[in-house]
């Protein structure tokens, strides 16, 4: 009889993970990768499909493949997949364009639905989010108005004018989460809408998009969704305003008859009028095939396993890593906190390339924020004791220091 | 000696048609495909590409693939391939989101260079173009003034207050071909900017914006570019604009430093600045293989052979289907004319499914009008006979008057 060796704590949690499963239906490597909030690992079942794709559907089928293949309902299709995933209806999820062109699309068309003429948003929210607004603002000048608040004080900000609040739901630096039912409570108490940017929140924990009465929301697929570098991001809007909206990045797609050519914009019922452009069919039946793995899964059970994660690391960063100056600015509180853990040090640039060497993958956000991020459908308890063990190891040998993790090229 | 059968006068094309290699690179089937100013053919290296590009680059490289595979300038390399075949140098095109949002983009864009709020258009202009203008107008209201004019009206439509004109160069129904030169030129010279759309030209025939002192241009690239369904769009924006252009759907990959996640917008140097979200990794890939097909044959030479291609068919439909009502409705002057012609007939919807039984694929756009891509690359001029010689043989028993031939579903 064979000795048996102690389990760590992690190896332990590995063994009764009951998600197990779920990391065998991704292409894993040697390296531990703590950045699938940034860019989540490939599904093994994408390649195939996209072979199925480019062969059968494209090459073969041609144009008829738009009917044959029905091409012409992925982004509807592609939407009710992630429906579940969010608390919507299969009804009310599109995917299509960029996060950055459906929160431009989102917001702009909600002005429509009244006349208020105020957006409020988090200071901090995702550039990308702030971006979009302040292309909005280029366009229509002093007819509106946009506030930045801190997170803390956007229902203090709320007035007789607010037409709409953007905020993230989960912070893209330091995880907090959002209370999106009570945001969105007193935020229809006082007259306006909000629109919810799920980007860091899809796929990580459950989101329940209709029990909070929420109206708008956008994100991005390619994170803990899993969908691809680049994969098209997806638009929710709460069947109570279908009939009312009226899109201001209208196209073609989004016409009630889209092969009749009319000359004038009539919008299609239902969700289907905030589509514009012609859908992405490669990018989105790669995200297709990916969002089937969540179909075999408890998004319950994801976000119990997320916790127990990020628990873990913090537990023991304190532990093993406290006297090296670093500090934890995720929320310690569960409930408040997605399913990355952002960490503070002075010399964080240089401490995440020396992990990086290790093959071990966060990623930095300036000034000072180390990133790691714990997707549950791949990722391993022994991933937090292997990243935990190395920073310990990078910290006490002082090889962070060494000139070559200084240089700060291109950082993601 | 075998005696040699007379050759045809399209065999004898096909036979010393300097571009009859070009075909070869890509997946040909048994069916005539006269769609490809619809959905471009697949050329063969993309399957492998999308490979590459799946489990080398995403699956392997994870995130950052970003910088070892420089994902984070796919959007600009990308353009840097579409420019040659547009006229435009490499630094003034990038790749992007769909010609949808891109034309919004460029349009309401263009409005902030000046204090003129007056905007022009061709009434047959492609739907989704007339649709992104009502969107624009829906939200800025009657501080601007939209006017939809017939094509031939537009020079005389300008006045001191048109800001912009908006044209496709080549009509998606007649493949009309407009003045490029002339009409940028005229419009300059009323204190204009024209933006135009070369969604049915680019790959097709030249175009020389630069030569035309164009100022804004966007496109597709799935039809004769062959980037695959739904692949991504571009935009050009003449060099003299780089710095003055404030996009107004801005997002953060058009900031001049993405990475360092600045809540406040400062835009790129040069055409980076029109981008937004995150570039769309794996279409770019298969547009980016498809593209380098190009670069083995001469765009004059192609023209020349889209010519003769579209010559022979009127011929042919003139000489053999004459007796049958159809009408050519594209410019009988080469000069005028793009890569595809249209055919009017009274029953073109039915006609059109009897040739599609028979595996030859054209298209048709209500009311009444057939059309037939002829994409020079990869086209034979067998396919125009084989085209023509169906046709006659349609009309001539009566078969498109077959009850199967009349139900209208979806036409693409």
């Amino acid at each position: 009889m064979k000795p048996q060796s102690r389990q760590t704590a992690a190896e332990e949690l590995d063994a009764h993970d009951p998600l197990r499963a779920a990391a065998d239906e991704f292409v894993l490597d040697d390296c531990v990768y703590l950045d699938g909030n940034s860019l989540g690992r490939m599904p093994r079942c994408v390649p195939e499909r996209l072979r199925e794709v480019a062969d059968g559907e494209w090459g073969a089928g041609l144009v008829g493949s738009w009917l044959h293949h029905d091409w012409i309902n992925l982004p509807a299709r592609v939407g009710g997949r992630i429906a579940p995933l969010i608390g919507a209806g299969a009804d009310e999820v599109v995917v299509g364009n960029s996060t950055t062109v459906n929160l431009f699309n989102a917001t702009a068309s909600a002005l429509g639905l009244g006349s208020r003429r105020r957006i409020v948003t988090d200071e901090s929210n995702f550039p990308t989010d702030l971006y979009a607004l302040e292309g909005l603002q280029r366009l229509l000048g002093a007819t509106i108005t946009i506030d930045r608040v801190p997170a803390e004080d956007v229902l203090r900000a709320l007035d007789g004018n607010t037409a709409l609040v953007l905020l993230s739901h989960v912070d893209y630096r330091t995880a907090t989460v959002l209370d999106m039912k009570r945001i969105t409570q007193e935020t229809h108490r006082a007259g306006g809408l909000v629109l919810w940017d799920l980007s860091h929140s899809a796929g990580a924990l459950p989101v329940d998009l209709n029990g909070c009465n929420a109206d708008l929301a956008v994100g991005c697929t390619y994170k803990y969704l899993n969908g691809g570098p680049g994969a098209p991001a997806f638009t929710f809007a709460a069947r109570r305003w279908h009939e009312k909206i009226r899109p201001v990045v209208s196209g073609w797609l989004g016409h009630k008859s889209p092969f009749a050519f009319d000359p004038v914009y009539e919008p299609a019922a239902g969700i289907r009028r905030l589509l514009s452009g012609t859908p992405e069919v490669l990018a989105l039946s790669a995200l297709d095939a990916s969002l089937s793995v969540f179909e075999r899964f408890d998004l319950h059970a994801l976000r119990a396993k997320s916790l127990q994660l990020t628990e873990l690391f913090i537990q023991q960063i304190e532990q093993r890593c406290g006297k090296f100056g670093f500090g934890i600015v995720s929320p310690r509180d569960p409930d408040r906190r997605g399913s990355h853990v952002a960490v503070a040090h002075d010399h964080g640039y240089a401490i995440m390339q020396a992990l990086i060497e290790r093959r071990i993958v966060g990623d930095f956000r300036a000034p000072n924020l180390m990133r790691f991020g714990f997707a549950p459908l791949y990722q391993r308890f022994s991933d937090v004791e292997a990243c935990v063990g190395a920073l310990e190891d990078i910290m006490r040998t002082g090889i962070w220091q060494a000139e070559r993790f200084r240089s700060r090229a291109f950082v993601t």
